[in-house]
C-alpha cells in the first residue's frame, strides 16, 4: 500500500521528511547526519547534473578532480576560511593503522587544495585562465540535519576559475551566477532573486559572495547555488604569482561557485503537494505512465493497446513506462504514481480502447481529459511543457503573493509575527519575503536575526538603482535594498 | 616547448609517469598517495564512465549513493572481508571539533556499508532483485602508489546487487563481467582475458572473483576489473533475510563488480610510445587537430581553409579542433599534440590549399597521406575507425606474441628469468603471460609467488575444458588451467 504521507497543514517539516522516504529519494544512514540517496533521487540528481555540465561546458569550463583529503595546515593559511569552516570538520588522524603526522581533514570545500595546485601551475599569463570544475562529495558536520537540505555530506559541482584581472574573475563570477539562475529557474521551475550576499552572510575567504534565492511553499527563502569573488585572497593565501603581459608580478584572481543536492530537496519542497512528489518534466525519470484497467476477458486486447502507446510515446521522446503489474489495483497505482510524482497518468481501458482514446491526467493540476491516442505522442509533449511552464509560473505566483514591501522595523516584525516577542510564533502573520531599504549595517543585521531569526537574503542584483530613503530597520540613510526572510 | 620523455626502452617505469605528467593526464598532490586528475585526464574518464553507465543501466541497473563513512564496527561483520581491508584504511576520529565514539572509516569499497541498508529494504522475493550501482572515490592507504595504476583514492564504479537465488547472483556475476570485457575491448581497445581468480587473488569477502586481465608492454599483466559471487556472506552478516516464494525465510545472495580510474592507466601503458600518448580515438577529447602552416602572406588563405576544415569534421561528427596559436611553430605544435595523442594530425599550407587537400597524419603508425579536402569527413572518420581497430589487435598481437605455453616448473620460471635466483633479474628472459596447468594447490602458487614474483592471473573462463596433465608447478594432478604473470 502507499503511505499517507502528513499534510502540509498539518506539518510542513514531516510533510516533506514523508515524500522524502515513501517517495524513495532518499532514506536516513546508520552514519549520524549522513543519507543515503536512493535511485529514484539519484536520477534526478542525474538530470540536474547533465544539465549544469553541458552549461558549464558551453562557458568554457573543464572537469578535473582533486584529493578528498586536505591537510590542515592549508585551511589555516586564509584566516577567514578556516574560521568559517574549522567548526564542521571531519579529520583523518589514521591511515594504514598509522597515527598521521599531519591530520587531514575531508574537505568541506576544495579552495585550499586546489589553490595548492595552481600554484604549480600558473606561471604566466598565458596560463590564465584556468576554468576548472568538479563534481564531488563533501563534508560539513552539521548538528541539526534534514534529508537533502543539510547533511553532513553531500555531494556537489565545485567550480574554481583563476584569471589574470579582477574584472575577468568579477565578470566569470557573474556569468556563473547567471548560468546557475537559467538552469534552475528553466529546468527545475524554481523562481530565483539573483544578489549579493550581505558581508555577515557571505562565504568565508570570498571578497563578495552571490546567490540564488528562492521561496519554499512555507514562505521560507532557500539559497539554491552560490558564486563567489575570491579577489586575491587564495591567490595570496598560496602564493600563486604569475608574470603578467608588461612583464610584472601579480596574485592571480579567483572566483568559486557551487550546487549541490540541496536542489533536489528545493524542487520537491516548491512543487510537491498533500499527494507525495510533483516534478517538473524535466527532471522526472518517468514522464508518463500507462495504467492499465481491465477484466479477465478484455485483459489481452486493454494490454496490446498499452503496448501500442508506449511505442508511440516513445517515438515520440517521452519517458513513458506502462505498469502492468497485475498484484496492484488501478486505484493503488494512480496513488502510487501520484507520490512518486510522475507527470502524465494515462489511463486506458476497454472504452477507450474501443473509442480509440486514452484518459490522459496532469499531476500539477489533477485536470484529466480523454484524448485521441492516435494524437498521443503530440499531446503528451505539450501538456509535459505545460506542467513544465506551469510549475514555474505556479511558484513565482506564490512567491510574488508573499512578498512584501516593508517600510519599517514595525511593519517588518508584524509580517514575521515576531512584534509580538521571539516566544509569539508567526500565528496570524503570513512571512515570506520582504523587500526593505537597508544602511548596510552589520549591527542592524545581527539584531534582527537575534530577535527574529530574519535574515537578509541578498541585495537583489536588479533592484538597487535610485535606493534612497530610510534603512527599515534602524531609521539611517539606506544603501541598498535588501530581500529578508527566515531561511533554510 | 614540448618536454621528452624517457624512452620505454630505457626506463619504462619513468617513460610511463613522463607520460602522465607531460600529457597532463594527472599530477602529484600534497596529500601523500593521492593524484590530481587534470582536465586532459578527467576527460578519458568521462568518456569511460559515459560507456559504463550506458551499458550498465542498459543490462538494467540504477545508480545511488551510499555514505563515505562507514563505521568501524561495520567492517568486522564480515571476518575475511575486514581482514583484507584493516591494513589500507583511512579513519576518521574527529567530527565537528569533538572525538568521535565510533571510529568511521573512510569507504575502501562499500559492501557492508550497503548491505546494513539492504536490510531495511528487503523483506520479500518481490522486493528482489536490487540492481545497483555507486560511482564514489574511495580510499585504500597504499604504501607504494603510481598515478592512476595505485593511489590512495581512487575513482571508481562498484556496483552491488542482491538476489532471491544463487544462481541469478552467479548469472548477474557473470553477466557485468562480459559487459566490462566488452567495453574494455572495444572502448579502450585493451585485449583482455576474463577469468576466475585463485583463492589466494579473490576479493575479501567473495566467494568466487572474476576478472578482466590485460598485458601492458612491459609484459606485465593489468587487471581491469572485477566481479564478485559473494554469496549469502553479506546477507548473513547484516541479517538480510526475506520472505521466499514458498513463504520460507532465507538469506539474499550477493554480488559486487568495481572497474576504476586504474583504466587510464592501462591504456596510456598499452598503447602509447615514445612519443607521448597514444589514444584509442573513441576516449580521445580531441579526435583530430588542424595544424596550419603559412608566411605572412599566405596566412589569410590558410587560416580561412582551416575553418572550412574544421567545419566539415565537425559536420561529419569528428571532435576536431583548430590550433591556430600563432606563438607556436609547426613543427612544435606537431610534437605538441603527439605528446598528448591526438589520433589524426592534419596539416594544411599554402600547396594543400592550391591542391584542394590536407595532409593527414596518424598517430598510431605515423602514416601521413594526402586527402582530398571535400572528403575529408568521410576520410577522417574511417581512418578513426581504423586505428582503434589497430589499436586493438596490435595489442592483441602483442599478447599472443607474448604469451607462452609451459609444461613445467623449470620452463616457467626460465620464461622469468628466475631460473638463475630472484636477483638474477629477466635479462634474456621475455617474460609475459604463461599459460600452464595448475593442481589448484595454494601452496604451490604461494611458493611461485614467493620466488619468482609470479601469481596466477586467472583461471581462463574459455580454457576449462579437458583439463588433463600435470600441475606445471608440483607434477601432481591438474585441476585447472591458469594464466601466469607478473603484475602491476
Amino acid at each position: 500500500m502507499a503511505e499517507k504521507i502528513t499534510p502540509r497543514g498539518v506539518d510542513y517539516s514531516q510533510w516533506y521528511i514523508d515524500i522524502v522516504l515513501n517517495a524513495k529519494l532518499a532514506d536516513y544512514s546508520p552514519v549520524k547526519g549522513c543519507m543515503v540517496i536512493r535511485p529514484r533521487g539519484y536520477a534526478i540528481w542525474e538530470r540536474i547534473q547533465a544539465e549544469m555540465d553541458r552549461r558549464f561546458k558551453e562557458t568554457g569550463h573543464q572537469n578535473a578532480y582533486f584529493p578528498l583529503l586536505i591537510p590542515m595546515s592549508f585551511l589555516k593559511k586564509e584566516a577567514e576560511h578556516v574560521e568559517g569552516f574549522a567548526p564542521e570538520l571531519a579529520v583523518v588522524t589514521i591511515g594504514g593503522g598509522e597515527e598521521l603526522d599531519e591530520p587531514l581533514v575531508v574537505r568541506p570545500t576544495s579552495e585550499t587544495i586546489i589553490w595548492s595546485m595552481y600554484k604549480n601551475w600558473i606561471q604566466s599569463y598565458r596560463d590564465l585562465p584556468l576554468l576548472y570544475n568538479q563534481w564531488a562529495n563533501v563534508m560539513r558536520w552539521e548538528k541539526r540535519t534534514r534529508l537533502f537540505l543539510r547533511t553532513a555530506e553531500f555531494l556537489w559541482q565545485e567550480g574554481h576559475t583563476a584569471h589574470e584581472t579582477e574584472a575577468e574573475a568579477v565578470e566569470e563570477t557573474m556569468k556563473m551566477l547567471e548560468v546557475y539562475r537559467d538552469v534552475v529557474e528553466r529546468h527545475l521551475c524554481l523562481p530565483v532573486i539573483a544578489g549579493r550576499k550581505s558581508e555577515a552572510e557571505k562565504f568565508a575567504g570570498a571578497v563578495a559572495t552571490y546567490s540564488i534565492e528562492a521561496m519554499m511553499q512555507d514562505k521560507k527563502a532557500l539559497q539554491a547555488g552560490t558564486s563567489h569573488f575570491l579577489g586575491q585572497n587564495f591567490g595570496k593565501a598560496f602564493d600563486v604569482q604569475f608574470q603578467t603581459r608588461d612583464g610584472k608580478l601579480d596574485y592571480a584572481w579567483a572566483t568559486s561557485w557551487g550546487t549541490s543536492t540541496r536542489l533536489i530537496g528545493a524542487v520537491i519542497m516548491t512543487h510537491s503537494d498533500d499527494k507525495g512528489l510533483v516534478l517538473p518534466p524535466s527532471l522526472a525519470p518517468d514522464q508518463a505512465v500507462i495504467v492499465p484497467i481491465y477484466k479477465n476477458d478484455t485483459k489481452a486486447a486493454v494490454l496490446a493497446y498499452g503496448e501500442k502507446i508506449l511505442a508511440d510515446l516513445k517515438a515520440a521522446g517521452v519517458r513513458a513506462i506502462f505498469d502492468t503489474d497485475d498484484t496492484q489495483s488501478p486505484g493503488w497505482k494512480f496513488a502510487q504514481h501520484e507520490m512518486n510524482g510522475v507527470p502524465l497518468r494515462i489511463e486506458i481501458g476497454p472504452r477507450d480502447l474501443e473509442a480509440g482514446k486514452a484518459m490522459v491526467a496532469r499531476r500539477d493540476t489533477g485536470e484529466k481529459a480523454p484524448i485521441e491516442a492516435v494524437a498521443l505522442g503530440a499531446a503528451a509533449r505539450e501538456l509535459l511543457d505545460a506542467i513544465q511552464k506551469n510549475l514555474y509560473d505556479r511558484a513565482r505566483a506564490f512567491r510574488e503573493a508573499n512578498t512584501k514591501v516593508v517600510s519599517d522595523r514595525a511593519e517588518l516584525l508584524a509580517f514575521y509575527g515576531a512584534d509580538q516577542g521571539e516566544d509569539a510564533g508567526t500565528a496570524g502573520a503570513t512571512g515570506g519575503f520582504a523587500e526593505g531599504l537597508w544602511c548596510g549595517g552589520r549591527d542592524c543585521e545581527a539584531a534582527l536575526k537575534a530577535e527574529a531569526k530574519v535574515t537578509i537574503r541578498c541585495l537583489p542584483l536588479d533592484r538597487q538603482e535610485g535606493v534612497s530613503g530610510k534603512c527599515c530597520l534602524c531609521g539611517a540613510a539606506a544603501r541598498h535594498r535588501a530581500i529578508f526572510a527566515r531561511a533554510y
